[in-house]
């Protein structure tokens, strides 16, 4: 909802009903609010075809499966705003052997795609409510400049997002690492959806 | 200085020479400035002997040594704000193979040394800057809880320093990690010794 404000979104799930659902749901909410808003959904490999810039927001235990199901990644901006971890008593980051999700995704799609972070540190609950303002600092970090400087320009179009460079593919752990760190803060100081400034 | 406003501070050094002249440019800074300051110099085991909290505020590189020559660490307090990091052609995360320097300094301390992190993500200039607010989250890790609420109110009295509870000891990769994270931010985009807030 909140990128199609600003872009033209395409919503892919494995069920292309449900995909049509979601779309239905911001079209509506758009309605409802008087706002243009340009989505439309399919199964994931349709809305893989037809993309420039691939948001792979699903959970890190559904990245290899979800990705080895599609084909046409090459010379594609894939986001990740992906963060392995795991609920204990309190949140663990659990980064696959590579290091982070991002790296993970450098293994296993082809060498042509340009892989960036972005959004990983930002509360789906703050996101998805469309109301409210987003006022956090979104690093992003990836080893081709142009891919970096298209999402970062994409990410301070969004609410009061500010989009940083942080470096190259390899610091990904850093910010990834930053997600579970919110979660234990917000769940010790009986706080909710965190997120990050810098400052 | 900043925390020779709160509280009686001794700075420790292998050389005491050393430790007496900084607390002379302290003293003397605050006398400028018409402030009151209580500080005293020693070398590290006189400082470890007379203090409840002792604050690590080494490099990495020379944690190992410092911890291993000196004595009487049991049921201290002991504040790592210690990152281990290296600059490549960034800054690169180093953490020994206990995950971070909080983790390494409980493998060598007493099992009955108090370790917390604080003040990681702080830069040292802008610590250093007696003027300055400091409007900043510091996130506090650590096992012990009594000590843990010892150390966060510490961090409150700081400036408008603002401590959060994040957790057990275990989870000190991740604040530790922000600071050469912060270090990038600052190189790729031409600014200057950021800081974290949790909003």
């Amino acid at each position: 909802m909140r990128l199609s404000r600003i872009m033209d979104v395409c919503v892919g799930s494995r069920d292309e009903v449900k995909a049509s659902e979601t779309c239905e749901l911001c079209l509506q909410l758009a309605s409802d609010k008087g706002l243009s808003c340009f989505v439309r959904g399919g199964t994931n490999q349709e809305v893989l075809n037809s993309s420039d810039i691939v948001i792979l927001a699903i959970p890190f235990r559904h990245l290899k499966s979800t990705v080895e199901s599609l084909t046409g990644f090459e010379d594609k901006i894939v986001i990740s705003p992906v963060n392995p971890m795991e609920k204990v008593d309190h949140f663990v980051f659990t980064p696959p052997s590579e290091g982070s999700a991002a790296l993970f995704l450098k293994g296993i799609l082809p060498d042509s795609t340009r892989i960036c972070t972005a959004f990983n540190n930002i509360s789906g609950k703050r996101w998805r409510s469309i109301d409210e303002e987003l006022d956090y600092s979104v690093p992003v970090c990836g080893d081709d400049h142009e891919a970096k400087v298209v999402v970062m320009d994409l990410v301070d179009k969004i609410s009061h997002l500010k989009a940083y460079d942080a470096g190259p593919l390899s610091i990904s752990p850093l910010i990834e690492g930053i997600t579970p760190l919110l979660l234990n803060i917000a769940r010790y100081n009986h706080l909710k959806d965190l997120g990050v400034r810098f400052v």
